[in-house]
């Protein structure tokens, strides 16, 4: 039995993103579908009387990490199914509890005016940070401050201080509801990013106590400096956090996953930089520690869904505490508090 | 895990279904899919390196009858879903374990040359009939036999005098596997049929204790009388199995449910006539009883799946023991015997 | 995933049962609950904001035959629980799943003003059968008819000729829903019936081919001569059916297993005489049979719960075709139609 | 959870087999295990401190028909198992809810003093039919009766006239328990049996209206009557129920099917003829059937198991109604009714 | 199949509470109920022949934290269901698998004479920590210690120095079951504490390494300051823990949380402080780390379950390790030993 | 369904293991089984046409701790089985799914010629670290080299100076297969070792941030410092990892558990040090830190399995980073790396 609750919250992010009768709905399933929700979906598509269908598609060719389809960033079958390809592009909304590859078809699939929603995160995160029409507004305004600033400059009491530019690869709207054709997006979520010129990123990054190294899903409990240079993270140096992340980039044996990746803040007001420390590794996907308002977001590795060539299957993202981010001019994050305006 | 008995059927049915690499395999499952087979075939595509996915539908329009997709010959949510069909138009390969309605858009993607093979016996039964290569041989012939007669004539001891003739609709090459482009087919069986020219169908059907009507799967007790005029039944007469067919056919309140069907005779040598008797109804889809060599299956209802107009959700097979069917002056089953040459 | 024609179904009844909020809503589950029908009615309370408790019992102090709580009519757990009758007789609708001992708490429990709904019958003939709004006004009209006739006369070309008289004992006024304070209904269902006056029950009943026999769940063969004198059936001859008869009624070892139980007529037009056929025993509790328009149905065994004081286990629904029923002058039903009016 | 009920009669049956501390159990379990059974077992042997195990073996060589074991009597996979077998030689008590082929390695087993209890049926009538200790003086007098009589005479109204000599093989004494070593029963259970020299059946058996072929698992309706001559069935004849047996048998295209096995008597007095019919096929094993006092049972087939050669897949357990019965001058059964002394 | 270890568990723990033929129990089952108890419960009781109902209830108002009932302290479904209320009321002893709110209805419950017995820690830490009659005897001289001293005062190495009155509200004497009219208890644990006057309670509270908060799971790595002022928490300073407490508490956006709740020790001598961390949270609801012997328990929010006004859903058990704790001048633990006597 | 990839690593696994038709395999299972590991192997087996059986005992005398069956080192239900011990002597091959206990009558399986190979690391580590031919060469020269040397010598930066000697005791070449009769395998693994003459054990250990205590599963934050004295533990100092250290060891009360159990270095050159930060505690066994190339394995407890007369249920292993292993002069890690030759 579908709980009343995760009927809601579906209910509700289905009518955010605009579903309407006639259009045809496809679930993806997979390894990592969270039995609930395919359940609460399908419940609110045949409830409201939507055609859609499932497709579930053969093994992936290479392995996930720890269950998580966050921590290995690589093909799925999809790739090598032309026809389960053609039907996505069919389909006017795709709610995508597999998780598909970000670096290959689905691209063609968005270009296509289908729109995507990802969902990995469990039930109870999912219901508990459930968007609203309003994060949208906040998180376009964001980007679209990214968009006509210059520089991005960010810099924190514990020694961060880097500067990145944009403009020549994509920006990074995510609100949590995917209400546009040819968007994409991940519920739940709202954070705003870009990827960067490559060559623009320059000076050091910080990691202080407190801060998530996702997929790690912990708190990290002593500092770990990166010097950033050209793109490129250049030096990992501190105690036992620092020794860990290094030997986990190592352990991919390549260079493009010291390359930094999309930067950004986020704008989630519902979510708790605290939630990442209830809960066991296996049950969640971090979307809590991305989002919570106020929160830089640092990552690294490809940027091949940003359009550039970095492509590599080791993906970080690290939501840091207690940033300062300026846009140009614009203080949007100071110390850790968004600015509001 | 899978069975190696039921791998081992799957494996066969697929390589005589000419599956090669490079084709797109699609699993269509429903309600009454059996986890064992789905299971199996995932299996062997997977071991075998195929591209396929598995595509499940929303809630049917309407609802079956005890459980027996055969029951009622009626739409599925298929024939609402565009995308879903548009693919399934451009896999080359369909495992139909949902059961599509015959009279819909299954014409429309068997045109466009995908292979399609009905699955919805249990495993039991599927295995110990497993088609053999030699079926379709003897499948091919019986109907190039029916294609090239002018009049079939069905008599037995009980008082069946049946006429019909051909050529106005369809054939029905029924062996088990699907190995052509465009061709449909339901295992295991192995049966050839065709559907008569409507008014060309005059006489008397007489059944007798021990023919089962499907989907009743019982072996009757008592002689039903049918008489048959233009292709239609005009009445039903005899004792209580007579009764219970008359009350079944006219709860459906169709003038075209009187009609009939596709005429033709069981080529199988590995099924048997008491089949039937060891299974629940719940246990069994009734392809033993359909199949059987020598049998004469009469049935009745739409034609539309031939090519005719008759559309109905009554449709009744009722393989017969003991007649004697000759296609002009070719004897092709004596007394419930096919007549080798 | 409860499926939406499930749910409908469900709404539909407790709407039809005037469920307001405010009311608690008891829903009582045991071996034979249905999984589906508990998933879909807890669907419906939630999705509709109704308060409501599930409540399972110990084990049954006997033990059902062949599964189905029609064979046997003994108590429950329920019966040593007085906290759970205590919580029975404070709620105000229970959703009966479980199959309460109609003769004992049972009465206790409506007389505090409780409705009743028992469902026992599965998904699929329970939402072909779903009660509505009229199938009441016919039932209540006929047990009207029953309540001012001074003799029922049954009478069928096969040889029954039956006489009883009414006015002792309660009434059955059963037609699928339960819409009054004391209520007890049975879902689906629809017919009339009575508890005769023991010994104005005479003369003779003559089962035939295609009678049901309940529990027995399968169509008779061969006729059955039952005579009846004071209420009680004295001789029971014919063929395999009789011997059949004869001896599952006489292991029960106890004289008020002869006895004759209530009388009365189907009403419900949407039920089917062939239904029955095309189930397995272990798929359908007989509600179907028991309801069919124009049938007769002659019962056996104990009369405690229309008020009597014959208790015994054996307790035997028998729908008949084709009978003649006249309350009075009144003609209800002739040769197994309802007479309209 | 395991029932009370199902683990009291486990219990029970244990302590009536004499499974004292100490000893080893072996729990074979395989397809048509109940997984009740297996519970309810594993459940009364942890509580009571007894040491066992629970042993599975792989796929059998060939496939049951209709998940009945008893249809087909052929090698399971234990036979090319000599670890197991041997395991099983060592272990004092073998629970056997997989079911071994009777004509092979069970006879090592049993010679090594292994006690082995089968059980097929399902839990209801297991514990409907519990064994108790007075079952095993019945059967024993009786099967020493058998011992000590030169010729068994069965006759009946409907035509049975059938001779039969034994001393030449082995004597079933079934009670339902095993309580000494190298005693092998199956539960639950009471009957008499032995294995006739081959040449001494002769003469006719004439099954009649409610008479059971378990397999088959139904009431015939109508006669059949069997000639015998020198130990084998050399006619069939009779109508529908005649027709389908004589397809069965033929189907295994083996002429030891057409052999006499075992003949005895049911001595079961809590047992029922009526039961089957109030079961589905694949609820039951038919052990009431074959058990209820005063049956004829005769039964087809292999001999293998009372140490003749003959060796057959095609075994039949035909319990008869209203036979009459001596050994010598010993009326046992009169016209189906056990007769007491 | 129920565990022989967790049966006798549960055997033994309704023994220790006394559970008498003729009481009636109630199950109370939810979201968090662990399947293992449920059974073995239902089975235990079962087979000493005790009347008891399972009660589940609809979906709680609000969403619980991480799948941890201790985390939010919140009305269940119970608070609107006066129906369920009553039976509860009427119930001798009651196995709470749900959780009971403890701020609301439960008082009526106890206050009717029910047993209540909350159990939420999973199978393994149940059996290990099983209650021992002596535990009682233990916690109840420290509750009476605590009753008849003027003050609390605790100390530690690492800082702490705290001052608490009692006197104003309730004593809470957890021995893990509950053998008095009225008695709440929660198994597995044993410690004795009691909620304070408001006001008296001042100091500072110093965690240390080691030291747990419960729900957040795990060891604190660096020290937290607590300034303890009028019964409030008016800082919280140090490092990474203090910053992810602070942010934790001031998530619930309410003064409340910051008061300090029930002060007491733990009294269970097989717990061990270690257990916590051979398990990941969700194994786990830290009933070990509250128990330890020698362990001082800080807890902070509401008091309404003592019998104060004082309700806020956030609540913290602090198990701390290392203190010491005087009542007047009797030195109870000390350097976190318990002291004997 | 089994996963290709699974099912692939097991075919390779018992192809390594030299698994020969005619050979009788047995699967041993118990609690801590995983189910797509049985349903792998078993498939395996099956298609390959091996014999297999599975086996099954009763419940363990003693607990696990935390679902680690690594936690404690005690007895299985199998010490008190003689018939499951003879069936293992007997088998060629046994894949112990279950978890023998290393210190009883694994020896005399081992000693009877049968292999062992003991899985209990889920299947996600399973694949990726799945054994290579090579890994066997790389571990028996390792072997050998210890063989050969009279002393062990360990220094680390961090502190650590250890000697040890061997050739009193057994020596443990672990590569994950077992493709030698008598041979004992755990996979995932390759590790060398060997249990040193107690006496010769003296030093210290300085445990740093990083390292690993199993069963514990976490990276110690801070150093610990362990005194060693001929063959024991004679100090735990340090700050919370040291007390939880102590605090876990004390609670076995047992002074054998401070004794020094194997010593010997990771050899796995697909396993990574930063392996087991992805996982929950439950989802791993470990094994990924116990192999990975260049660790030293310092551990503690039972010598037993070597050959020695310690028993004690505490045992731990303890893979160390950045140490430095030379036997006699042979440098065979240096800092962490293993010395390539």
């Amino acid at each position: 039995m579908v709980k009343k609750s995760l009927f809601d919250a579906w209910a509700h992010l289905l009518n955010l993103s605009k579903l309407k009768k006639g259009e045809t709905v496809a679930i993806l399933v997979g390894d990592i579908t969270h039995p609930e929700h395919l359940a609460a979906v399908k419940s609110v598509l045949t409830m409201q009387g939507h055609v859609y269908y499932v497709m579930e598609l053969g093994e992936a060719p290479s392995m996930g990490l720890a269950g998580d389809s966050t921590a290995a960033y690589a093909p799925t079958a999809l790739a090598s199914n032309p026809v389960a390809i053609d039907a996505l592009t069919k389909s006017s909304f795709i709610v995508d509890l597999m998780g598909m590859y970000r670096g290959g078809e689905q691209k063609q699939i968005l270009d296509a005016g289908s729109r995507i929603l990802l969902v990995k995160e469990g039930p109870e995160i999912f219901i508990r940070m459930i968007p609203q029409q309003e994060d949208k507004a906040r998180v376009i305004e964001a980007v679209e401050l990214i968009k006509k600033s210059q520089v991005m400059q960010v810099t924190s009491e514990a020694g961060t201080d880097l500067v990145a530019s944009f403009g020549k690869y994509d920006y990074l709207a995510q609100y949590g509801f995917s209400d546009e054709p040819g968007h994409w997006d991940h519920s739940p979520s709202a954070f705003a990013a870009a990827w960067p010129t490559e060559e623009s990123v320059q000076g050091r990054v910080v990691l202080n106590a407190g801060d998530v190294i996702l997929p790690f899903k912990y708190y990290l409990q002593t500092p770990i400096n990166l010097d950033i240079k050209d793109g490129y993270i250049t030096s990992i140096t501190g105690g036992f956090d620092a020794k860990y992340l290094r030997e986990y980039m190592a352990s991919f044996n390549d260079p493009e996953a010291y390359a930094v990746s999309h930067l950004g803040w986020g704008l989630h007001d519902r979510a708790h930089w605290t939630g990442l420390g209830m809960y066991d590794k296996r049950q969640t996907n971090g979307m809590e520690s991305r989002s919570f308002a106020g929160c830089f977001m640092f990552s690294t590795g490809p940027n091949i869904e940003g359009g550039g060539t970095r492509e590599t299957e080791c993906h970080l993202d690290i939501p840091m505490l207690d940033c300062t981010v300026k846009m140009d001019d614009v203080l949007v994050v100071e110390k850790g508090q968004l600015v509001k305006r």
